[in-house]
């Protein structure tokens, strides 16, 4: 469904229709309309409250535990080889958990604004590497074992905010959503 | 500038206001809004002019020529290697350029809708090496000598089409535009 930008009609790439004829050159030029990847949709950010039930260790076990599960995935080249290192990048994103779900400004006080997308520029990130990282998400999420109350926001913030990381297109098509609904069996006992 | 998209105010990534104090986890969830990378313009398509004056053959060389250039600047790891197999993809870019610019269909009766955007995702085309593409056509375009008035459709068409193969972001700015007024010196003499 083509959106309306600034009181133009523009279409998705996916909505290029390749089976009509393809046009002729003409004796007089012709434009083709502007077109759009994809728009990142909006971003669920959660309350303090998982901060406030199982606090800073915890939220950094969660973190932990994701990332030797992407260590180990398909995608586990786009992290540092060497441990020490790979400790150290995990701490930062550890602060960032910590900070976004509530916890002191321990990521922006050493780091600034995230600017994530930019910050994942030099990191090629596809559609199939998210849904990776966010399976693996899942994953420790439920490793993890905490309180049923807090997934939904978690799950919601994870699962949209990933959607911006992706830098590199491999396809027409948008990027696969996964609401907390529809992941919240994998959840249960 | 934000677009409305659908009576919303969408902004892009690069107007991201990094300076702004980054807001603090609350006791209730927060929306933030969605994004857009970038709107692909519209495109130049030209009229069959440049075919109706220099021919098939010369439409050919300049392919060949632009090509020959590309595959000895940073993005020539993007082609393959092998001179034959060199050959034959040039060649289907040029039976592209022959019907493009008002030939017969020469390429679509081999290989259907150019689905270009689709077509490039195997490669990995950065906003740089875009450039760089562009820039040894320039240098190809200057080379054969064509008559000076062909030019600027030629050149606004290629331009404008260009960006549309840009499938691996690595900034969160938008595409640089050369149109012809801005390269016509180069041309001269």
């Amino acid at each position: 469904m083509p959106v309306m930008i600034d009181n133009e009609k523009i279409e998705f790439f996916s909505e290029c229709d390749t089976t009509r004829a393809f046009p002729k050159a003409l004796s007089y030029p012709r434009k083709g309309s502007a077109k759009i990847d994809m728009i990142f949709p909006e971003v669920f950010f959660p309350s303090n409250k998982t901060y406030q039930e199982i606090g800073e260790v915890a939220i950094r076990k969660l973190v932990q535990k994701h990332h030797d599960l992407v260590r180990e995935s398909k995608i586990g080249h786009l992290y540092p080889k060497d441990d020490e290192a790979f400790k150290e990048a995990t701490k930062i994103i550890e602060d960032f958990f910590v900070q976004m779900l509530g916890g002191e400004e321990v990521y922006t006080s050493k780091r600034g604004h995230p600017r994530l997308r930019d910050r994942h520029f030099p990191f090629e990130i596809t559609e199939d590497g998210r849904d990776i990282w966010l399976m693996c998400f899942k994953k420790a999420l439920k490793q993890s074992e905490l309180p049923k109350e807090l997934l939904p926001e978690l799950w919601n913030w994870v699962e949209s905010l990933s959607l911006r990381m992706v830098n590199r297109r491999t396809s027409m098509f948008g990027l696969k959503r996964y609401p907390f609904e529809k992941v919240s069996k994998y959840f249960e006992n």
